[in-house]
């Protein structure tokens, strides 16, 4: 075990900085990175920060920190219909252990090259353990996705499950223990897979799109507010729901789908004349697309049972 | 006293969120930011982070944490020779204390303003008080600074003089007590100005350029290793030595100007065919631009004093 000086560390990093991309004229080593931004587009940026104890449990391995952290940051390029370019890193840790740094560089690494981004700059501090990392991408002018646009009538749709990187959190923390754990919840929550090409074909598709950070209902909330609409949601389908009813009982199972976060999964509305559009280029996703609902007029969340209204669990994850 | 929900962070933070600029297409609220390049420039990328007992002592003001992230920062982009942009956030502290938090976008807004920088994202975590920082500047293709380049008889400058926000931190810590202390040193270390229009005007003239912040010899140091070259200094050259040497004494004072951190001074080079050039351009500036010694072919860097070599003293700041 040693500790690494902060040029070391950064020397470790940058030698695992992902894709090596022509438009980067000049990478780490500077004061700043110097960029070629392509031709007729526009480029979306995101940042987001994860630290220990508030955004992941004590414990995780380094390699599953720094996919995590690059991961919730690519579902932000991912739900604006962009493609992940450039990244910067600030990496906070109480001591630069040199397996652990490795350990991180490798889960880094594994994740930039597998979306083509490349890490173009960062900095290393002395400090509680954290991560914030910072993504520009690009998108065709005025072709971004966007969290206001959904209009009444427009059917609500997820791609993927909900639930299950919050089901795989609660097993690693004790607090349920289902017979048959399936695999992926865990790494549904470790290693979230942004759903790039999920919303790189919604665009021209969808009217309004998120990703799933917070919960199903608080982030559908969000969409609801920017466009100033509200919605109506069919529980029978939600998908996956009687499954996980079956595993954990059915009150533990709505609270997940509805409110459990980390699942990093898309929520889009389509207007009912291009839902046949969406249906055909969904047909080639890996992943589930279902319709759970529909955009309407009145403000709020309608959560319906077959014909009945039910009440609205509480909110997801706040911050502070 | 009240403690902030994020979204109320959020809401203050983005009110003093600088300057309206028309190629910001979409700013805080979405998933992400959508930004219009310009036509015909490169970008350059800048990251920082703040962390307090690291970067600044415990009981600075908000409004003083805010301008020394983001002065730093575009130190940076200034080091480059770029103009700054865009910028995001990460803001990491205890609590979300109301005037606290009021305080901090105070000085957000001041700084973001003076250098017209829009901050276009964020995310805001409870932890130790610390704050990142990215910015995204334009610079013309290929007149970006860099710190590879200097060659031999190249003359070394520096803008302003170095040592002052040491001296300035140093009477914060309690560490020296002088009698008349000059109001400018702790403003120095806690408002840095940025070089920006130097940076800028240094396009096409020097040959290498980066900005200081762990201390003159360690920067020129970093300059002299990208560009395989080294480099004889001229004590009697350094600006403001010998008055800080009347107030501090001699050892104090050469400890300050060649290793102390956080001035955020430009050090460049200049091929000796444009030195001229440089005198002229440099006469509109408003700080001193001196030339404190010139690059060898030899490795390493010669401290003179008149004709005779003086030994080096020890290194600026380390991150680990």
């Amino acid at each position: 075990m040693s500790g690494l000086s902060e040029s070391q560390v950064i020397q470790i990093l940058s030698e695992h900085g992902g894709a090596r991309r022509t438009d980067v004229v000049l990478g780490i080593g500077d004061d700043g990175a110097l960029l070629q931004p392509p031709k007729a587009q526009q480029l979306v940026q995101v940042v987001d920060a994860l630290f220990e104890g508030v955004h992941f449990p004590v414990g995780i391995t380094g390699e599953n920190l720094a996919w995590r952290a690059f991961g919730v940051n690519i579902s932000d390029i991912a739900a604006m219909g962009a493609e992940p370019a450039w990244a910067t890193l600030v990496l906070s840790m109480p001591m630069a252990e040199e397996s652990w740094v490795r350990s991180f560089a490798r889960g880094l690494g594994d994740c930039t090259r597998e979306f083509n981004i490349s890490l173009v700059g960062g900095d290393t501090v002395r400090g509680p353990l954290g991560v914030s990392v910072q993504i520009t991408g690009f998108v065709p002018p005025g072709q971004a996705l966007r969290r206001q646009g959904a209009a009444e009538g427009d059917g609500i749709y997820i791609t993927g499950r909900t639930g299950l990187a919050a089901a795989g959190l609660a097993c690693m923390q004790g607090e349920i223990q289902p017979e048959n754990e399936p695999g992926e919840w865990r790494q549904r929550f470790l290693r979230p897979v942004p759903r790039l090409r999920q919303g790189r074909d919604l665009r021209g598709i969808a009217s309004a799109c998120l990703d799933i950070s917070d919960g199903l209902l608080r982030d559908l909330g969000r969409l609801l507010e920017a466009s100033s609409v509200g919605a109506t949601v069919f529980l029978q389908q939600i998908p996956g729901l009687d499954e996980l009813s079956a595993m954990l009982g059915e009150q533990r199972a709505l609270s997940l789908s509805l409110t459990g976060g980390d699942d990093y999964e898309l929520c889009f509305t389509v207007p009912r004349e291009r839902e046949a559009l969406l249906a055909e280029v969904s047909r080639k996703w890996s992943c589930e697309c279902t319709r759970i609902g529909e955009i309407s007029g009145s403000e709020g969340i309608r959560l319906m049972r077959d014909e009945r209204e039910v009440p609205l669990p509480p909110a997801g994850f706040e911050h502070f």
